[in-house]
């Protein structure tokens, strides 16, 4: 299978650099072929800006939404752009592995999400109408393939429990597992967590990379996070709320969970 | 007063721009001091590296959060930094203006966060042992001001509401109200929404300027979000869990309003 790694932290030798070199060689082992976006080693561009557009004319202000639709038709993106989506469309499987800053990815990789899910490629793809609005959460262009997050964190796992007080986890990554994966269409695996990162001996590491190495093997066997598909009857539209007879009462991130 | 707008848009001619010429505008005419963080128009670095602190040796790998920690007690952040970490001190309340992209704030912002709160000033506050966790979520260096979001969604408001597909708004802001102004001590107030922003013709502008300003003149008598203090005895510490007699049965983000 074709594996691509998004991967941000700025220092080669840090914890989450040698898990992702654990990660891409356990891969290669089992016989996959890996790509991996290094996005510190690469100097990715985070902002979002009217150079993403390379015929960008200057004539008219600057629309991000627009130009990243104009750019995207002509073929005229930034070449950084376009090579992050070649990687995503070969890919069978995308991992993106993180430091947790801020109870959310890196800037560097949020402005990767922002840069390359341009319009008609991550979103603005299908119909748009009162009865069709878009295909999109559960349908796009990334529909059959699977995508997993792997982040680190300082805290205690309690912290991030269902009465911890940074939140549950699930819920601090709804916004990228739902909003940025399910979004164009991943099926999302459960997210791989390691906490109290801060000190980790060699002890530690081996336990990390073999829960790692377990996440990995099972890939194609896990079971997806049961988001619901927004065009398959649960939703209202163009309101995009939850029928009345679905999950009936319940609100939330919780209600788009197909359990 | 003092009022700081941290502002990220790459268009001054942008309906984000106008909204934030606007309420710069309003601000003054009401006798306040208004300072403006222009993220794109500061050309701001969003990537944590290890020019942030301009006294690194390179000798050992690059931590951020040692370095930021180093930096921050050494004087030797880099200078824009410092130069953010002053506006912070200086603002009796901080305005935070974006487009909501992907669910979250702009990379560039994400950036700002990230590198402005430093290790000993945006975290790590205030004794950390089994028994006190810091100061933070209620107490900091931001403790006795005002944050407030302000954010525009092309999508329509019933898809941000409690059953909407994109989950509620308030629990996709989570992770910026509780976790990043919450954390150093802000007092938060409820956010400032603006949906299907679009088309946004010359009366609709109005009122969303109108809307702008009610909440600008009510920055000081306006409730904050109940977000739970740390460290007022409704944690348990070191886990940091609710204990059990506080919301009985409650899990997620709600559980952390003291209703």
């Amino acid at each position: 299978m074709n594996i691509l790694i998004v991967y941000a932290h700025p220092e080669p030798k840090s914890l989450n650099g040698s898990l992702k070199d654990f990660a891409v060689q356990h891969l290669q082992n089992a016989g996959h072929t890996v790509q991996v976006s290094d996005l510190y080693a690469m100097n990715w561009k985070p902002q979002v800006d009217a150079m993403d557009n390379t015929a960008w004319s200057g004539d008219m202000p600057f629309n991000p939404s627009l130009e990243s639709k104009n750019a995207f038709e002509a073929g005229t993106q930034s070449a950084d752009i376009a090579a992050e989506q070649e990687k995503l469309l070969n890919a069978d499987a995308v991992i993106f592995q993180f430091p947790l800053w801020w109870f959310s990815m890196p800037a560097i990789m949020k402005g990767w999400v922002e840069r390359v899910y341009a319009y008609g490629f991550g979103y603005g793809v299908g119909e748009h109408s009162d009865t069709h609005w878009g295909d999109r959460y559960g349908e796009g262009r990334m529909a059959g393939k699977r995508a997993m997050l792997v982040t680190t964190m300082g805290g205690w796992e309690p912290h991030y429990s269902e009465r911890g007080i940074n939140g549950p986890l699930e819920d601090l990554l709804f916004p990228i597992q739902h909003g940025v994966l399910h979004y164009p269409g991943f099926d999302v695996l459960p997210p791989l967590a390691f906490y109290r990162t801060g000190k980790t001996d060699e002890t530690r590491f081996a336990q990390l990379c073999q829960a790692y190495a377990e996440r990995l093997d099972n890939l194609w066997n896990t079971s997806p996070i049961p988001f619901r598909k927004q065009n398959a009857g649960d939703y209202a539209i163009p309101s995009l709320t939850l029928k009345d007879e679905i999950a009936p009462g319940e609100v939330g991130f919780a209600a788009h969970l197909n359990k």
